[in-house]
């Protein structure tokens, strides 16, 4: 039995496992789970992430792991190249470090604008603060004007090379660029270098003509 | 030149950090950084974390490391004994998936009550907004319930070792207990079990006693 990656479509954290998986070349099975229909709440799908979010992967034994990076770190000991993670203490540690801040100091803000925004106030299934997303919108976007500057003297996130750093990045900037309304300013020309240089890559899709508001 | 680790004593993730080193019975020195006095936001601070933030590790060649699970991570890699992110690809992947669900659902809960809270009130720092601390106390309350329910069944949050996990979840509960007003409830039995079988370990101090609102 194969891997499967229970997916949903333009969610930007199962993307990050299909371009981990992609640059894995990692062979696996994609199952679409319908969120609108509430899929991801139905007890058999609770039953393998209790958490009730997609992405999930199912092992070929039929364990399951969900956290889009948890499971990324498990296909890095079963697919050790091309590393991304990290190959001695200092890099497994300053990866983390980077993959850590595009979380906590931009996704966790992007997480607000959209929590908050206009997408989610379709659903109807959140209590909104409009408030909220004035202050992070701003978070975003003073975060964009950081990283363009430190892409003046980095040609990656992590420094010089590809790491599980910049997928967390290009999957929030996506995501935020496409379902969030927060593209990043057109004049921020070294953080412009860098997308462009990640979606150079064959593992990771251009996502900005599917998917919109 | 020992490691050192930039510590505020209060702080939660400096503490996460503390503990991991007393597990690996590691040698460092500690630097006290006084928030309150900003002396995480001085030009010479912030060129050892840029995001001017505390724990920050020193290593011994003088390299700098942040965000407490960089640091851990790191840690394990140079101490790798006990073992406190896993040994195989499955359980390396379980632990993180634990982990970041206690920081993903919780700590970040936590957070938003913090920062909408009383003391952080007092600091005058921050655009408050009572609404998102309303929800927060509610979604933290809720997941104390999982959690008790959780710890029915199992002795640690990641089964049946104490792991990084349980670090970022005693570190998380004491916070809210502490300084934001958030102490799970006494009939979360389970939950308590578990809280005295960390606490019993002798790298976990009982900060009740020394901090509160």
């Amino acid at each position: 039995m194969n891997m499967k990656l229970y997916n949903y479509g333009t969610a930007p954290n199962p993307r990050k496992v299909r371009i981990f998986l992609a640059e894995k070349a990692a062979d696996y099975e994609l199952v679409e789970v319908n969120m609108l229909k509430g899929e991801h709440k139905t007890p058999e799908f609770l039953e393998k992430n209790p958490s009730g979010k997609v992405p999930v992967l199912e092992l070929d034994d039929g364990r399951y792991l969900s956290e889009s990076i948890a499971i990324c770190r498990y296909l890095e000991a079963v697919y050790p190249e091309p590393n991304l993670f990290g190959r001695d203490a200092f890099e497994l540690g300053f990866i983390e470090m980077r993959n850590r801040q595009m979380e906590t100091e931009l996704w966790s803000q992007i997480g607000q604008s959209w929590i908050h925004g206009p997408v989610v106030a379709k659903m109807g299934i959140y209590k909104q603060i409009p408030e909220a997303k004035e202050v992070s919108d701003v978070n975003v976007n003073k975060y964009y004007e950081r990283l363009d500057k430190e892409f003046a003297d980095i040609e990656y996130v992590a420094g010089d090379r590809f790491t599980v750093a910049d997928i967390t990045l290009v999957t929030g900037i996506d995501f935020a660029s496409t379902l969030v309304g927060l593209k990043p300013d057109d004049s921020l020309k070294n953080l412009w270098r860098w997308h462009a240089l990640v979606l150079s890559r064959d593992s990771v899709d251009d996502i900005t003509s599917t998917t919109s508001l």
